[in-house]
């Protein structure tokens, strides 16, 4: 704690002391360089956080100004409050004290064209904003999260310091990089979200397909998480899988995961996701479909209905011999698909923004600290790397012969899903993005046909340049356009 | 055509001559009580309509004031217009020169929050404003549209007749209702074209299926459509997919289906059907499934690396017995599906933004003239005849038969496209609704387990009320917040 602290010399600020900004404010305290300022609405949560972690030697502050003047030029201040109306306050009155050159971070989970909003307004009085992802719920903020800022080049290279010395570690690299500017940090977030959405529905399925055709239990499915954790699909959600699945509820007895009532919430970005996804026009088949299945999993009159309406459901085959490996690689296929479905639409939001992402250096840094984090970002880094301009990661070597290898147990398992009644949407939705890409030919030639005849939308041919329609109510010859 | 044309005494105008404007303004012409007034920015096309139709008696106008004061008050003008910024230029020039209880429609393909924000701002003038959905094409504008008019009861009362009079008319009735005030009309227009976009990606994956599994060629999968449209299928949709599959392309001597780029475009109304589904949290999974799939289809450089990536696809089996059965029973469950979520988000959004739709009569205005027109809506609008407090079509004791008797057929077909390689990923989205919506448990308890294990979601449980957290870092005991 330095003896300047209360004469403006923190290094950096934290405000908003509720869980994930104190601990992102300890996070700090405890890394070389760092002084910091905190600062809370509510005075008694700033004195709480102080009185119990006086290793932190934070500078507590009371008002607004007060925080303000606790910090050395140029001023960094990481706002953690609720993303939304609250967090244009907090700006407000920060860039109402800050002076040129002074850099403001939002920490939430901000819509990125609110953060581009934002960037642009504090821009043109001077003062840098930057947007910044961070994932990794509690435990990363305190012990290392994954960093995403998106803002100028100045502003990353004042807070580049503080950042990597709090960021996770994965291979002996921080996990932050600049991701580009305005909003580009904060949708990156929003995608990693997505994935995110798309990884646990696919981990869900298998859960699921397991138990009920697998026939067994939680603490048996335990096992094969933590067998799945030891190969090729080691992340933290399979880890975490098999801690939940292990867990036993002291009330009844019963695994918790069968007391827990099965209505998944969500939060905006896996919403907001699919929601720019087909703005952009980008497939992200499987995260749409593991954000629709949350909506479904809550939507209780719904189920009630058509449950009531139809109890009579397929019987459950036995498990066909190596059905548990089918799953394994079903799930791994599908994954491949969902990651690279997230990959085209942070490439198609760079396009459509002008942001130059390095998409490799995004999987690099949610290789640790992150929800998503996974020895597969290894892979996807090492496939940006070899061809930045690759188009797809299904068209790389690795992943490629990841998906040869588990395509004829993905088919199985989708097949078996379907005449079970076992709801596999996410696998069935990727294997069908799969086949419709890898397919000579597709239908839509025919949607073309029929949008022509309705409403002369025109179609494209395949044999030369122009556009053309058929005089469908006519004499159906064709003229071209 | 009245002697007093050019002293205010046309009884409504429509305002853009484009394909679709000047279509409704001779439909308008045609029926009785109606003098119509009509204008265009370039009097060319005014001249031209006005010129090669005199039995429509129109009142050319050069310029706005013109225009305006051709009608008889109170006044009433259609726009049809592009969508967009045009929309409200037009509204502007309009609404300086009308005057208190005159009323603006716009029959374009508004976005409904427009919609919404310019009828606040015209009835603060005095002025009725009208979102109207006109769906049926060209052929619809000019023989009988199906309408789906939205604004005040006022409004209503004035335009009723003329809308009355030009709408399509089924079983009797003309296919207009007064959907609901401000965005209500705009609103529902919007999923009925999102229910289009599955109901065309449904056929789509049908023709596909049975060309490469079936082995079919268009001429023979014309009469097959054929035969359908004889059955619980008739529609619009299936009767013109008969005519494009039949089509030959006078150049090559080729099916038609097969010259034209099998690259499927969209307008805007798909992609807003899907970013209202997800923002209101209805899972419109088909819908959803086919607004990606025509992204996908035009994603030109994924399809080529895929394809160069994966040459080797599986083989393609004969087709099984009852093949062709199979699939109508299929597309006829999965149709039932996708309605069913259409349905529900109309409801959805009628909560949300506080109309009072009645979903009968929505579907009775969808009989005739539009695109989605088929027997099938008279069902639709008989259930919720029966019930309108019917939580999900499913449950109606007439669509539960369907997909009962269906169901078995539904369930090969999907399994079969799976280990085929044939896409049918909106088949398998709505299988795999229906079947999460029937399944007793949802594995979205272990995703609750999950998001409270990394980020202290909480969950609730299915023993008592309230919400817990379990202190997974800590002793694992549960708490309740």
């Amino acid at each position: 704690m330095s003896e300047n602290d209360q004469t403006g010399q923190a290094t950096i600020g934290v405000i908003g002391l509720a869980v994930m900004g104190s601990n992102l404010a300890r996070n700090l305290a405890s890394r070389e360089g760092n002084t910091v300022a905190v600062h809370n609405r509510t005075t008694s949560k700033t004195e709480a956080l102080v009185e119990e972690h006086p290793e932190a030697g934070f500078v507590a502050t009371e008002t607004i100004d007060d925080f303000v003047a606790a910090l050395a030029k140029p001023r960094k201040a990481i706002i953690m409050v609720q993303a939304g109306a609250g967090t244009d306050a907090v700006i407000d009155q920060l860039a109402e004290r800050f002076e040129e050159g002074d850099v403001i971070v939002d920490g939430g989970n901000a819509d990125f064209h609110d953060t581009i909003r934002r960037e642009e307004a504090l821009r043109e009085r001077g003062l840098h904003f930057v947007g910044c992802g961070i994932s990794g719920g509690e435990e990363g903020a305190l012990h290392g999260p994954s960093l995403m800022p998106g803002g100028s080049d100045e502003a990353w290279e004042v807070l580049a310091p503080a950042l990597r010395s709090i960021a996770a570690v994965a291979e002996g690299e921080p996990c932050v990089t600049h991701v580009g500017h305005d909003g580009a940090g904060h949708f990156v977030k929003m995608v990693h979200n997505g994935i995110e959405y798309a990884d646990m529905q696919l981990i869900a399925e298998s859960y699921d397909l397991l138990r009920r055709i697998g026939g067994h239990d939680p603490d048996a499915l335990a096992d094969v998480f933590e067998e799945w954790n030891g190969g090729d699909l080691e992340s933290y959600l399979i880890e975490i899988t098999a801690e939940v699945l292990r867990q036993t509820d002291a009330d009844t007895g019963q695994p918790l995961v069968d007391v827990i009532l099965d209505q998944a919430g969500s939060k905006g970005t896996g919403v907001w996701t699919v929601q720019n996804a087909t703005g952009l026009g980008v497939p992200t088949t499987a995260i749409g479909e593991a954000v629709f299945a949350r909506a479904l999993s809550s939507s209780e009159d719904h189920r009630d209905a058509v449950r009531r309406t139809f109890p009579d459901r397929p019987d459950l085959p036995e498990a066909p011999d190596g059905f548990e490996d089918d799953v394994r690689s079903a799930l791994y296929a599908s994954k491949v698909v969902a990651y690279a479905q997230g990959f085209d639409l942070i490439r198609a939001g760079a396009e459509e923004h002008d942001w130059d992402i390095d998409l490799a250096a995004v999987a690099r840094i949610w290789r640790g600290g992150c929800i998503i984090r996974a020895k597969f970002l290894d892979r996807i880094a090492e496939a940006f790397d070899d061809d930045p301009s690759l188009v797809t990661l299904l068209a790389h070597p690795y992943f490629a012969d990841a998906v040869r290898d588990g395509e004829a147990a993905w088919r199985r398992v989708v097949a078996l899903a379907a005449t079970s009644g076992v709801p596999a949407p996410a696998f069935g939705s990727a294997l069908a993005s799969y086949d419709a890409l890898a397919s000579e030919r597709l239908p839509a030639a025919l949607i073309q046909g029929q949008r022509d005849f309705f409403g002369a939308h025109t179609y494209r041919r395949t044999d030369r340049d122009g556009v053309f329609h058929t005089l469908w109510s006519g004499d159906r010859s064709e003229v071209s356009e």
